[in-house]
């Protein structure tokens, strides 16, 4: 096909990936109103409204012009395109596949099995009865195998579930890295429970009026480099980072009045996100090179805020005489130095959400484990309760009483989201090698925290990852801006230092 | 056609019909979040995320298995159908034949010249530059004038574009009615203006922290029987009645602290509005049916509960130790009688939007005989300043410094909206009706004010108009609540009555 044809084909795909992004930014603005602003009396017009939308952007993912557009393209092997150019179209081939290869009646019975397993967990969740939630359970591992024979036929179907979450993620890389994590953590955590040397960190505890942990965190969040021209903070039941577009990040936090970290280190973990959303690349904002690249790479960038800057021990020597200005009274006793012991306090707890950056990949293998046992078939659903309780209490000391405080926990497998859990530690470990590079490319890097200055943090994160959108693979991306592929020591090190110091042990 | 498949076939359209009701609310909500949420940053990406939903809004209007279903049911002459369901084949109709006898380029022509036409308009009123504007409205004209000749060949093109707004009014019917006003207001105002009794307004001016204006707007709008667990007050710069569904109504208005009258009627005024949207009924809320009948019967409910309302004296009595309450000091030497008078006051302005009850109708009738005169041909866009500028002097006696002041004030125009002014007047004259007609029906409504029983007059409204969508024409339903058709005559007693005792007149 002559040079002129084949970029005007390119165009017009373009076009409708723009307008695909466009109408998909529309559902982030409709999602973040559903948990921010909407009145609640408008829960089942608005159920509607998102799944009329959702059904219009199903039709517009499998127009087959775009399928011939997207044909026509991969066919021309031709040298006109950049690597930018040829991401959008292999961006644009994935989506097409997965979306053209599932049988419509699948797409719709999963959706609606979403729709009511949610109601059912949540139920089950309050009552505490497992047994109710097993049936939506069970149908979802069944549903979601058959999915993945449609999605990916060549892979193992817990692997194509991973793939959603971490494209090129498969049980045989991710079960050893989970495994070494598992032999060097449960007894490092095992040796922090029995050692004598326990933080204080009752101070924590106080009363802390909203309005200036609102103003505290706005400052923060302001700090670290989040542009409140194309962003917004505001108040959720669970911290999220969503919105519309990169010029309209909107991140949420929630507020207890006898505890002002939890919510503040909220802010910051979202702020992280927000600063990947606003740090894409600004001629391609609409289209599928600038997106964040996966849910592990986009966990790292809030991780790399949270753990490795603000759970850090400069941050607290940088933000400690601030604590004792907003909340005057507070922290009078403490020095930057038992701040940062009690923020890093490692205590073994059931819910995961709360756990610490010790215990929770803990956590995370925990479900690792089962979810690839639910889905070889070594493991029966009515037989999880048991398993998930004796892990428990193997990998961290402790036996939930209930499974409200066990398997019921997490909203995930109401929704089919099989897979997603492991994104959390992958981003971890990818934080954590981030950083690890970064000390080195920058000077000084505690000083400069110490002193406030967070732009070339900002920005070294900005170039190194955020600008990259989807241009490579995770694996590529670590090895590009670090020399090396993941390295699961990385973080071992990191941990069992840090650990170490302040647990006093070895 | 059998009985059972024309059924199947109504079934089918009430899919479509609530599919595009869905996506129509999520407009709505786009659109609400743009003008009180949405960092200004995003403005261009919202701009486009709005045109492509626009886009797909267009497509599924102009579906042709959409108008093959229709032609059907038409065709059908069965009489399987209840009035409701006629009213939505006929709405879906109208709507159908709308959308697709206009030719694309002219539907972009006007949608371009809309968007660049706000700016240059914005830009031409700041810098008081009518000329700047001119070749806009030049174009608006001649593409409006092209556009009534596709969708309504057989009306004239102004009357085209009033359908728009309230259907089936012409400039036949309008011209003797707005005549009539004119004749009765313009000598009445005189008379005002010429009044050696002007009541003292300047108490209303004061300091009212906003919080205390938020908590009185939100507990009023209560009382009028505003559901908030199905609705919203927000802060936005021009108040307006939005959001996304009848079960997600949202209001808002603006402060000023040195006046909360201002934004208090506001609330009230839109709270009007968003009772209509709130009041329709339930078994067809996604369908067309319940939808508000036209502009100037939404405005009906407004100006129901703002003019025949809160500028009655009732209101004044029921309220006057609320807010002295609210504020402390404030209205200390005046009486109720004083509040009602004082919020009565008329006084010609150059400004639509601040003026009073009185010489409101006189700004419109000057807009509608400006318009008028625009589309047969009788006056050229460039003479159009003078004339305004001579009108306001022979109608109000007052004439405008600057076009800023005069033609250029409202946006109206700059959209291309035409035909849209005489609904406000409309309007005010269907609510004087309609409260007339109430005060028959019910007993005591100003005593029932006084002790602010507001939910049998909402019941009233409800039943009379919210559960009648689009039954009915405005004429039939006015014929219907009130035994007569649009009778201006009313709203002249009314106004002539009121004033007269407040001006000590006759």
């Amino acid at each position: 096909m002559p040079s002129n044809d084949i970029r005007d084909v390119y165009r017009q795909l373009v076009l409708k990936l723009e307008e695909r992004s466009r109408l998909g930014g529309v559902m982030g603005v409709m999602h973040w109103d559903q948990e921010v602003i909407m009145p609640k009396g408008a829960a089942d017009a608005r159920a509607k409204q998102m799944a009329a939308l959702a059904g219009v952007l199903h039709e517009k993912s499998i127009n087959p012009r775009v399928g011939n557009l997207i044909d026509k393209l991969t066919a021309s092997g031709t040298d006109e395109f950049t690597d930018a150019e040829w991401c959008n179209i292999r961006e644009a081939k994935r989506e097409f596949d997965l979306e053209t290869k599932i049988p419509k009646e699948l797409v719709q019975e999963i959706a609606e099995l979403g729709s009511r397993g949610h109601q059912v967990w949540a139920k089950a969740r309050e009552e505490n009865r497992f047994e109710d939630f097993a049936p939506i359970l069970e149908r979802f591992i069944s549903l979601k195998t058959k999915w993945a024979e449609h999605a990916f036929p060549d892979l193992e179907p817990y692997d194509a579930n991973l793939d959603i979450f971490e494209r090129g993620m498969t049980m045989e890389r991710l079960s050893p890295i989970f495994d070494y994590l598992k032999i060097e953590l449960v007894p490092l955590v095992r040796s922090i429970n029995n050692s004598d040397r326990k933080p204080d960190d009752s101070f924590l505890e106080g009363d802390f009026p909203i309005d200036k942990q609102e103003a505290l965190g706005n400052s923060i969040s302001r700090d670290m480099g989040f542009n409140f021209d194309k962003g917004r903070m505001d108040v959720s039941v669970h911290p999220f980072c969503g919105g519309g577009h990169p010029t309209d990040v909107r991140i949420t936090t929630r507020y207890r009045t006898n505890n002002f970290i939890e919510s503040l280190f909220a802010v910051i973990h979202e702020t992280g996100h927000g600063l990947y959303e606003q740090g894409r690349m600004e001629d391609s904002l609409d289209l599928p090179v600038s997106e964040p690249l996966t849910m592990a790479v986009h966990e790292s960038q809030s991780l790399f805020w949270e753990r490795m800057i603000a759970q850090g021990k400069s941050f607290s020597i940088r933000y400690i005489d601030k604590f004792r200005e907003v909340f005057p009274g507070f922290l009078k006793v403490a020095s930057a130095d038992k701040l940062f012991k009690a923020i890093n306090v490692c205590r073994p707890s059931f819910i995961r959400v709360e756990a610490d950056e010790l215990t929770y990949p803990i956590h995370i293998i925990l479900r690792y484990e089962i979810e690839k046992a639910m889905f070889d078939g070594t493991l029966m659903v009515k037989d999880i309760p048991e398993v998930w309780n004796s892990k428990m209490e193997k990998y961290l000391g402790i036996k939930p009483s209930t499974d409200t405080l066990g398997v019921l926990q997490d909203v995930h497998w109401s929704g089919g989201a099989f897979g997603y859990f492991p994104s959390y530690t992958l981003g971890a470990m990818y934080a954590c090698q981030f950083y690890n590079k970064m000390i080195t490319d920058l000077k000084d890097v505690p000083g400069r925290i110490e002193q406030g200055d967070f732009a070339c943090i900002r920005k070294w994160l900005n170039e190194k990852i955020h600008q990259q959108g989807r241009l490579y693979s995770p694996d590529q991306l670590a090895k590009k801006v670090t020399g090396k592929a993941l390295e699961p020591g990385v973080f071992i090190n990191y941990l069992k230092t840090k650990y170490n110091a302040i647990y006093g042990l070895n």
